[in-house]
């Protein structure tokens, strides 16, 4: 049984015999020898995925099969494919490719290209390992990150990884791995001297704009913050989608480094960056079933931090019906985690468990945020923006040792009523290539607008983050800048018959039709009662 | 946080509320109101994956992104597919459709096709369960297999539910219920009245042909056995590969019922039938990470037997270095596995657990392994696959009450003797379409001929399944049916250098050269020795 029971152990990544070392190094050698040539017939579409279609019968002769990757090579150009067979489509000699494989060869239609069988890439032992419980090294998990980039592990096999994760979870040496892989994925912004910090939000409030507040309140008080933030995925608009309406958000990692370097602070789009660019590839695979192993959230997160060289950070977690975390254990598990990997990575990081049941602010969707915010940043606008704001704001300066402990606050409040946090505002906005000079009636909200009023009269008990997320969608949120759902009550107003609940605004008569349609299906206002459900 | 309590209930499989059934309904309604119509941009390529590819902006208009499903519509034929998002290649109004949808929609290029939002199919919240740590119900696992037949299932999501239950493990009624509906998938043989029997053998072990031996001798002795056999997918030479030598094994459920009500017995290729036809699903889904899940192995193996009505079977379980299983306990386990969740199904099934410590026969590869099986059924041929087949055979008879206890193998044996088991062969043969009056001269072995020497003097300790089933592959098989190689000693036998190991044969000297090559990286006969292997 002896040579089984090295095999085992090869797989459980320790050391290989000389012998066994070299039995797999002859025979890469052996089947590499049998490279062939074939004529591309090009597949005129792109489809992001690193997928060649080879003929069954050519391929098999060259010990290749379904899933199997194939070394290809062009003019001194080479790349790694993984291999689909076709006996029909694709004939003998031939080799199906598509548009991004063929654009990266440097290959047209007709071209000749080798095709050279390759050896399982060492990620899918190191996931095998995952599934079956064991703890991944620091090698193990940036091969796997490395060749994830590389395109070298298929959709499926990726998916298992994801699985293995959720279902095993991470420890923190590999939550912390993990974490510089996605690092040492993308590229660094490397500002220099000078303090940097940076905030996160897990998100799913509706208008929680306080990025947009935050950012020139921070960088006023001359502190770096280098935001990159995300578009929406299921949310009305995402900071990305809100800062677009006033300036442009789409700047690669040399452009936002300068921007910074001027004005202190930035807001634009993370994936115009390559930073932490692993992070787009592993959000992409959990996406399906809306896997989000805690590991992979915090080392996501923190990797976003760590490459802008943030030294000062604020999670802000919201909790309770229609957030994302419903419930204070969760929160304060997730809160604990994203300080101790945070102290690994050289962080001061204050995590805040916010009450996340109600929408922030008054607008849901582009302009309507923005105006939201702009009225904050000018002194007035919402007191749940503003006071949410200032709170994360202020406790920045105290972690970064600018403000003393219990001042933070105040500063930050005061960087409003002084007006440079304003100032500061168009500043980024101008340097972003907006006009800084933008004023509240400049706003393109949308030119159609429905007033829901309330059927019945009593007390407002809940306004779902969700549903109105839903309804802003359904106007047209998040392509339509204009688009959105403005809210003239919060929870625990008294309302008759009648009073209005809130608008909806689009930027065309149908889709305006359709959210008026939505709020039927997701009645996102509810009023006290006592039975909310029954289950049987 | 009561709505939050009931949805976390839903996914959990619980009734819903009226409510919440109410308002999925009503927003299901609302989305399919948008559907829209767009022209075929015809992708020239079947890549038997369902997907689609839509403009990324109208989709998103449609509440459609990245991994979502939609329903296409064509001249009253309808489909599910799984959308992938292009903004360049398919501008608006456009759809991307690969030749495998678009022949199943029955439209052409520039043909018009309606587009609609779908719910995400039930399958996803049940594998969702799965990697909670849940067991499945009958339902559950029934809409898994169900989507998956309708490539409703992606295959990073189907790879997910692979890992689930790789890591969770599948209990005895969710066995039992895998089992159902994967024989549900599929058409069932329905032979009508008549003892029914089957074989199977978990694998592994070169030349293992027992197969055409059990059969004819079986299907002699009056029980019906409809054998499906699968073709090779990491050995030298599956079953189905070796009996096409002497036959056409690719006929569907009907035929192959027509043969066995007239023969009894047949041996034709799996996935020629309809039989069980989501495991070959199940399988490719295994296979990337080559995850073999017990349950879903043995449900994979057992709805074969289900469906084709077996009542009496014999498992093969070849244990031992080389083989798949190692060792005994690890056997044991799954021989029992197997009785209990046959019991269940009706059957009377014994596992034997047999020695896969080296092949079984000679000859290794499509037309060697043939002679073999017909020198056995004409009472000469190699001792061991004659004697484990005899055993095999012997086994079903006790089974089925034809013959007593302990008898069996007495009765195979007088079959082969008094010549019934090679008549029945050759009416098999017939039926199938094969020459019945084939020799053993006839057998088209490669006329290409190398025999490997000892290099050195000493007892054999081992005869390697993998490395032998490796050189025969790289000779040729299973595509070239004279490739393979033919052992001229076993495990055991004494040799001086320069005696005969084995021959490896090949239809072309190139394929020759190649195996002779590859014999020097496997190395696949080891002397004696007292280190098996160096650890670090």
């Amino acid at each position: 049984m002896m040579k089984h029971e090295k095999n085992m152990k090869n797989s459980k990544g320790m050391v290989l015999s000389e012998e066994e070392r070299e039995k797999r190094e002859k025979k890469k050698e052996l089947w590499e020898k049998k490279k062939y040539v074939c004529q591309v017939k090009l597949i005129d579409i792109k489809t992001g995925r690193n997928i060649v279609v080879l003929n069954e019968k050519e391929a098999e002769e060259n010990d290749i099969y379904n899933g199997y990757r194939v070394i290809l090579k062009h003019n001194g150009r080479e790349i790694i494919a993984i291999v689909d067979l076709s006996s029909k489509m694709v004939k003998q000699g031939e080799i199906g490719l598509f548009g991004d494989i063929a654009e990266e060869l440097n290959v047209g239609d007709r071209g000749l290209i080798q095709v050279k069988h390759m050896e399982k890439p060492a990620s899918l032992e190191f996931i095998k390992l995952k599934l079956d419980g064991e703890s991944l090294n620091e090698d193990q998990i940036s091969t796997i990150i490395g060749e994830l980039m590389k395109n070298r592990i298929s959709e499926a096999e990726q998916s298992a990884f994801v699985a293995a994760v959720y279902m095993k979870g991470l420890g923190e040496d590999e939550t912390v791995a993990l974490t510089k892989s996605i690092v040492n994925s993308g590229e660094k912004l490397e500002l220099g001297k000078g303090p940097i910090a940076d905030k996160h939000c897990i998100g799913g409030v509706a208008g929680n704009r306080t990025t947009m507040v935050v950012v020139p309140i921070v960088a006023a008080a001359g502190i770096y913050i280098p935001k990159t933030s995300s578009r929406a995925i299921t949310s009305a608009s995402g900071t990305a989608d809100t800062m677009e309406v006033l300036a442009d958000v789409d700047f690669n990692t040399n452009e936002l480094r300068e921007i910074v370097k001027k004005a202190k602070g930035a807001m634009v789009w993370g994936g115009g960056t390559n930073i932490a660019s692993a992070d787009d590839k592993l959000i992409k695979i959990r996406h399906p079933l809306s896997l989000d192993p805690r590991g992979m959230l915090l080392a996501s997160i923190l990797a976003k931090k760590h490459a802008v060289g943030a030294k000062y950070v604020a999670i802000d977690i919201p909790i309770g019906r229609g957030a994302k975390i419903l419930d204070m254990p969760k929160a304060e598990m997730l809160g604990n985690d994203f300080i101790r990997i945070g102290k690994r990575l050289g962080m001061s990081l204050e995590s805040l468990i916010t009450d996340g049941a109600e929408p922030v602010g008054n607008g849901i969707g582009g302009a309507l945020e923005c105006r939201d915010v702009v009225q904050v940043l000018q002194g007035g606008g919402p007191n749940d923006l503003k006071s949410k704001s200032t709170l994360l704001a202020g406790k920045i300066l105290e972690l970064s040792g600018k403000v003393p402990e219990g001042k933070g606050r105040e500063t930050a409040e005061m960087m409003i009523t002084n007006g440079n946090a304003w100032k500061k505002m168009q500043e980024i906005i101008e340097l972003q290539g907006g006009n800084p000079k933008i004023k509240e009636d400049d706003l393109p909200i949308g030119p159609h607008r429905h007033t829901i009023v309330a059927e019945k009269g009593g007390r407002i008990s809940h306004i779902d983050n969700k549903d109105i997320n839903n309804i802003a969608r359904a106007a047209g949120c998040p392509r339509d800048k204009g688009a959105g759902v403005y809210l003239h009550r919060v929870k625990g107003d008294r309302v008759k018959p009648g009073d209005p609940l809130f608008d909806i605004y689009a930027e065309s008569e149908t889709k305006l039709d359709f959210a008026i349609k939505a709020v039927d299906v997701w009645k996102p206002v509810e009023l006290e009662k006592f039975l909310l459900g029954t289950m049987r």
